[in-house]
């Protein structure tokens, strides 16, 4: 059978998802707590290669067994050989036909901002620190540009390898809590590599008036990833949602 | 000179505030912070004693010695000797009237709690886990019970040494956000040894149905810790705020 785990997890101590040789990866970790559960060697495949460092709330990863445990039970068994930075929280069949990657069509992330004269050492792991005062108004004035279908090659790490840098975002909004957290929310029907923390660093250089909203619509015709903004870090991203067809 | 710093602070890797020989203390590394700054050996005096794993966003100190940084700069002078755990967040001087204890006349403390069938990595450290899924209603409903001046020696310690059990809470909330963390806010004239926690804990109790709102006057009027609920962990409690005359 076909068996589709929703996975929450604390990226940072995590050199990212996928499996590396002599490193401590989610994939890893998941795969060696699988096989201390079953006895046997499985290989799970992600829907999302995340970075070191950065959190998920819903990664989905796909893995064929003939499991004998209650799937509503699966999680709870798997997590008993997990540390608690990992938790599976639903396992369920899924058909042959599910892919990790081709079946997903749009996929949420969430970036945190802790914009402070000082930073929070309780939010440190979730969020990036930004002393200077962000202009909110701004940074929600520059979501407009980048909604639709675009080139994104601008907002794309150089050196990342993908077929088209054509990519649509749905939603992009920008709030701020009474505790001084940022939270940019993004949707899209993919991204890019680094694509969403370019846009974070870049919404950010908006927020310290670097330059003016408008100028996002220059940055996305430009195709270059020298005019963007700085690639804002790992720590605070999450991915939060990930929406598929069976 | 009376300098009074305003400090905010991840307590997860310390065994509380105080100063103990041999071990990590919130004090001890900012009385050895100030050491290596002034090169001096001095002591400050903290306006609250909170426990291993308890967590601050406004915990006071004060100190005294004739600094010749202009205050403003000070908590970056500071900061530079501390990990990022601790953070100083201001510094200004007082009269010689202000006692870290005495001039406080009330205190904020927040108490979270992730309830969810699986726990979430990302709050591990700031929230206590709750599987089961709480009552929000009844335990907005129990919170009515505990404000006003009584004698809380129901909610206190064992073994705990205070002159009277007499305190009065001012205000007392429960909210549920869409992350389901639910956080509990108490505001208060000062509290006893883990009063927080165990009001807390019974809380929880409440939200699992354990008893009826309206017993918490029984709890109270009992004057028996053994009535009240248990003492809910360290790491879902932060000193939020600190009110004082000078």
């Amino acid at each position: 059978m076909n068996i589709l785990l929703t996975i929450r997890y604390n990226g940072t101590n995590f050199s990212g998802w996928q499996a590396q040789s002599g490193k401590k990866t989610i994939q890893g970790d998941i795969e060696e707590a699988l096989k201390n559960l079953f006895n046997e060697e499985i290989s799970i495949r992600g829907a999302s290669r995340t970075d070191a460092g950065v959190h998920a709330m819903c990664q989905l990863a796909l893995f064929k067994y003939d499991c004998k445990i209650p799937l509503e039970k699966l999680p709870f068994a798997i997590n008993s050989f997990l540390k608690r930075d990992i938790v599976i929280i639903n396992a369920k069949e899924v058909s042959n036909e599910f892919h990790p990657q081709y079946s997903v069509y749009k996929k949420t992330y969430e970036y945190k901002i802790y914009n402070d004269i000082f930073n929070n050492p309780m939010l440190k792991e979730y969020t990036e620190f930004v002393s200077t005062p962000l202009n909110i108004e701004k940074m929600k004035q520059a979501c407009q540009y980048f909604i639709g279908e675009y080139d994104f090659k601008a907002f794309c790490a150089s050196g990342a390898m993908s077929k088209t840098t054509i990519r649509e975002i749905y939603n992009l909004s920008v709030e701020k809590n009474k505790d001084n957290v940022i939270t940019i929310t993004i949707t899209g029907n993919g991204f890019l590599y680094n694509m969403v923390r370019i846009i974070a660093g870049t919404l950010i250089e908006i927020g310290c008036l670097k330059y003016e909203p408008e100028y996002v619509k220059e940055i996305i015709n430009s195709k270059d990833r020298k005019k963007a903004g700085r690639t804002a870090s790992a720590k605070g991203l999450t991915l939060k949602k990930i929406y598929y067809n069976i």
